[in-house]
C-alpha cells in the first residue's frame, strides 16, 4: 500500500553532510519510499553559492533564496544542516510556521534555543529531531528519550568531541605534546584551521547541554555548562595518568547530584582508568557512556563526525519525521517536566589529582597535607620524587566538591614551600 | 495536560523481570506518567504460582487465568515477560484480538513466529515490541529500526550472549579450561544448571534471526540460522588465538553478501583482533557491532540480561506503545520489503585457523598445501611447530567459502601424514 503523492522535503545547506543527504535520498530511494510507506521528493535544496556544481541534484532545486524555501508552504520535512544559530533559527521557526516538521543537526542552536524551537514544533504540531546533533552517526538521542524512557539516568559520561579525542589519542600512543599532535591533526583534516571549537570545549559544552537536557527532562543550556579545554594537556599529565592505569579524555560529564534534587554539566580533561570502555576509544571516534538505575552502564560508540555518518542520522530522522506525517501524529517533543535546578561548578563532587612542585626539604609534606585538611579534602594517595634539589608532590584525593578544591589549591599556592601547581586533573570514571 | 483515564497494562509472568516492571511501574509512577502523558496502571498479573509473596502487588490484581486477563478488551497494553512458545504466542494473538498493544521480552517467539505476530498485530492496529528480546538492557532494536532507517547495514557483529561471554572471557584472562570455566560460571548464578540453550548457541541464534531480519528487512527465521556451540573451545585455542593477536568469542554474525543479493545468519566461536571493540568487552557484558554504508562502524555496549536491566527496555517499549496509543498511532511495524533470500552457510565467506597434528617429515607441507590449493583456499600464513616427534602445523586461510573450506578439511583428514585436525576457527572482523 503505497502511497502515491510523495513526501517533499527541502534542504538548507548543501556542504559535507548536506550533498550526502541528497546523493543517499537519490540513490536509496526505493528503500527509504519503504521504509517510510510514501516516496520521498527533494523539492528545493538552499544553497549560498548558486554556481558551484553539485552533482547529482538538478539545478532547477537550486535556490539562493531559503527564506522564500521554506514558506512555500507545501513542504513536509525541512532538513537544516546550515549550522550557527542565525539565519537557522529564523529558518526553521519559519519552517514550523509553514507546516513543515525539521530535522536539524545543528548543536549550537539546539543548546542555545532548543526550549523555544520545541515550543515553535509543539505550537504547529510537527516534529523537530536532531540526532545528528550530538556525536554524529551514533544513535543517542533516541535511545535517551526513547529506549530508556522507563528508567533513571544518573550520569552520562561522553567522548563527544573526535578532534579533541584524535589529538590526545595521539599524545597517549606517540608521547608527543599537544602542538605536534594538534599539527598532525590538522594536516590530517582532523582538526580545522582554527580549531578553538573544539580544543577549547565549545563543540563539547553545546552537545553536553542537549545530552543533560535529554537525560534528566530538565532544560540545560549551554550557559549552565561548566567548561575547560584542553590545550593545557602535557605530556607529563599523560605520564602522571599512566601511573595511575588511567587515560586522559576530553570528557562531557553530565550528573545527577546524589540526592538527586539537581544536576551539573561540564566538559573538561579527565583521567579515567585504562579499564573504562570509554578509554580504549580511539582516534577520531566517539562514545557516549550511559550510568542508569536499571539499565546499569550502557556504551554507544561509533563516528562522531563525518558527511556520510552525520547524513546517517539526518536520514534516520527523516525517515521517522516522515513516517510520523503519514500517521498524522508527532513523535516525543521536549520532556522537561523534572525541572531540576543546574548547580554551579563548585557543587561538583569528583576526585583530584594534582601535581606540586614543592621545596626539596622536611616537613613539606605536612604542610600540604595540612592545607587538604583544613579544606576538608581527604587525600587518597601521595607520592613524593625528588628532582635536582626540587621536588615534586602528586596527590590523588577521595571525593571532593569542586569549590573545596578550589579553595585547597588557592592556599596551596600561597605556602612558601610550593614553587607552583603543576596541573590539576579530575579523576572519573571510576 | 494530563489525561485523566489511565492507561491499563497486564502483566503476564511476574519472575526476575516481571516483578522489577511491576515494582518500577510502581515506583517511578509519576516519572512515567510525564513521560507518556497519562498515567499507567497496572490492570492485572497472570503468575502460575499465585501463593508466592509478590511484594508491592496488591493481591487483587493477582491471577493464574492469563487467557481471562487478555480478554478483559479493556487493556491498553499486555507486557509478555513469559518467554517460551506455548502459552506466549496464543496469549499475545489474543491480546491484539482484545484491543491491546503487545511489549514481549520473548526471544525464542519472536525469532521462531515473528512475521505471523507482526501480521497479527497490524491486522488489529496494535504495536508490537521488543527491545528486550535482544541483549537485554542495550539499546538495539530501536536505533537499528529507526536511527539507521536511512542507512544500509552491511553487516551485524554480536556479543548476545553473557554466559558464554562470562566464560570465555574466564579462560582468557585465567588460562582456565571450558569445564572450569563453567563450573565458576555456575557457581557465580552466570550459567543455569543446564547451560546448553547458552554453550551451544540457541539463545544467540535466536537473536540472530531477530537482528539478522531487522539489519536486512528480511525475514529470517531461527531455522535460518547456522549455529555452533562454544564447548569445544579449548585453552590451546585461546594460546593460538593470542599469536595471533587475537581473543575467542561467541558471536552472532548477520551479514549481507558481497553481492548485496542475499544474507545469512550464523552463530560460532570465532577469533576477533585484539584491537577490535568487541575484543575488550567483558565479563557477561553482551556488545553488538554495526557496520552500514553511511555510518560506518558503531558499537551499542550493555548488560545482556538480568531482571532490572531487561526490566529497563520493557519499560522503554512500554512508554513508546502508551505514547502511541495516546496519539491513536502506531510505531514502525515488521519491516521485510526486501525479502533477500537467506543463503546457507557454505555460501558464506571468511577466513580460517586451522591446527593439524601432522607427522614430522619432510613433504607434509606441501602434501598439505597443495590440498588447500585444489580446494580453491588460498593459504595466509603457516607455522610448522615440532613436539616430541609429533609436530603441528597451523593454518591461516585467506578469505574462502565455508564449502570450500569443509571440502579442505575433508580432504585434509585423509592424508595419511595428517593425524588429526586439532581444531577449526574462523576468523572475524578484520
Amino acid at each position: 500500500m503505497m502511497r502515491t503523492r510523495p513526501l517533499k522535503v527541502a534542504l538548507l545547506g548543501c556542504g559535507v553532510v548536506g550533498s550526502e543527504v541528497a546523493r543517499i535520498m537519490t540513490t536509496h530511494a526505493d528503500d527509504l519510499a519503504a521504509r517510510i510507506g510514501a516516496p520521498v521528493e527533494l523539492a528545493g535544496v538552499a544553497v549560498r553559492r548558486p554556481d558551484k556544481v553539485r552533482e547529482g541534484i538538478p539545478a532547477e532545486l537550486i535556490t539562493t533564496d531559503a527564506t522564500a524555501l521554506v514558506k512555500r508552504g507545501d513542504l513536509d520535512v525541512v532538513v537544516e544542516v546550515i549550522g550557527g544559530i542565525e539565519p537557522a533559527r529564523s529558518l526553521i521557526t519559519t519552517a514550523f510556521e509553514h507546516g513543515a516538521s525539521v530535522v536539524s543537526a545543528n548543536k549550537a542552536l539546539l543548546a542555545q534555543d532548543g526550549a523555544a524551537l520545541h515550543a515553535a514544533a509543539e505550537e504547529h504540531g510537527r516534529d523537530l529531531y536532531y540526532e545528528a546533533a550530538v556525536a554524529g552517526a551514533i544513535p543517542l538521542i533516541r535511545p535517551l528519550r526513547e529506549s530508556l524512557a522507563g528508567d533513571k539516568v544518573n550520569r552520562v559520561l561522553g567522548i563527544v568531541n573526535g578532534t579533541t579525542n584524535f589529538i590526545l589519542d595521539k599524545m597517549d600512543t606517540t608521547g608527543a605534546g599537544y602542538q605536534e599532535a594538534l599539527d598532525e591533526a590538522t594536516a590530517l583534516g582532523y582538526a580545522e584551521a582554527d580549531p578553538t571549537a573544539d580544543v577549547e570545549g565549545f563543540d563539547a559544552a553545546a552537545k553536553a547541554a542537549i545530552l543533560a537536557g535529554i537525560a534528566f527532562h530538565t532544560r540545560v543550556r549551554l550557559d549552565d555548562v561548566y567548561r575547560e579545554g584542553m590545550t593545557e594537556v602535557t605530556a607529563a599529565d599523560f605520564a602522571s595518568a599512566k601511573e595511575m592505569g588511567c587515560t586522559i579524555k576530553l570528557l562531557a560529564i553530565c550528573e545527577r547530584a546524589e540526592d538527586g534534587a539537581s544536576v551539573t554539566a561540564r566538559v573538561h580533561p579527565a583521567m579515567i582508568p585504562l579499564s573504562h570502555p570509554l578509554a580504549s576509544v580511539r582516534g577520531a571516534y566517539n562514545a557516549v557512556f550511559v550510568e542508569s538505575d536499571a539499565s546499569g552502564q550502557l556504551m554507544f560508540y561509533g563516528p562522531g563526525a563525518g558527511g556520510a555518518p552525520t547524513a546517517s542520522a539526518v536520514l534516520g530522522d527523516l525517515v521517522a519525521v516522515c513516517r510520523n506525517r503519514l500517521a498524522g501524529a508527532t513523535g516525543p517533543g521536549e520532556s522537561a517536566y523534572a525541572a531540576l535546578p543546574v548547580s554551579p561548578m563548585g557543587e561538583v563532587v569528583t576526585r583530584y589529582h594534582i601535581s606540586l612542585d614543592v621545596a626539596d626539604k622536611p616537613g613539606v609534606l605536612a604542610q600540604v597535607a595540612t592545607v587538604f585538611a583544613e579544606h576538608g579534602v581527604s587525600i587518597d594517595t601521595v607520592r613524593q620524587q625528588g628532582k635536582d634539589g626540587e621536588a615534586s608532590l602528586v596527590v590523588v584525593t577521595h571525593r571532593a566538591s569542586d569549590a573545596a578544591l578550589g579553595g585547597t589549591v588557592e592556599a596551596l599556592r600561597k605556602l612558601d614551600t610550593v614553587r607552583g601547581v603543576a596541573s590539576i586533573m579530575r579523576v572519573e570514571g571510576e
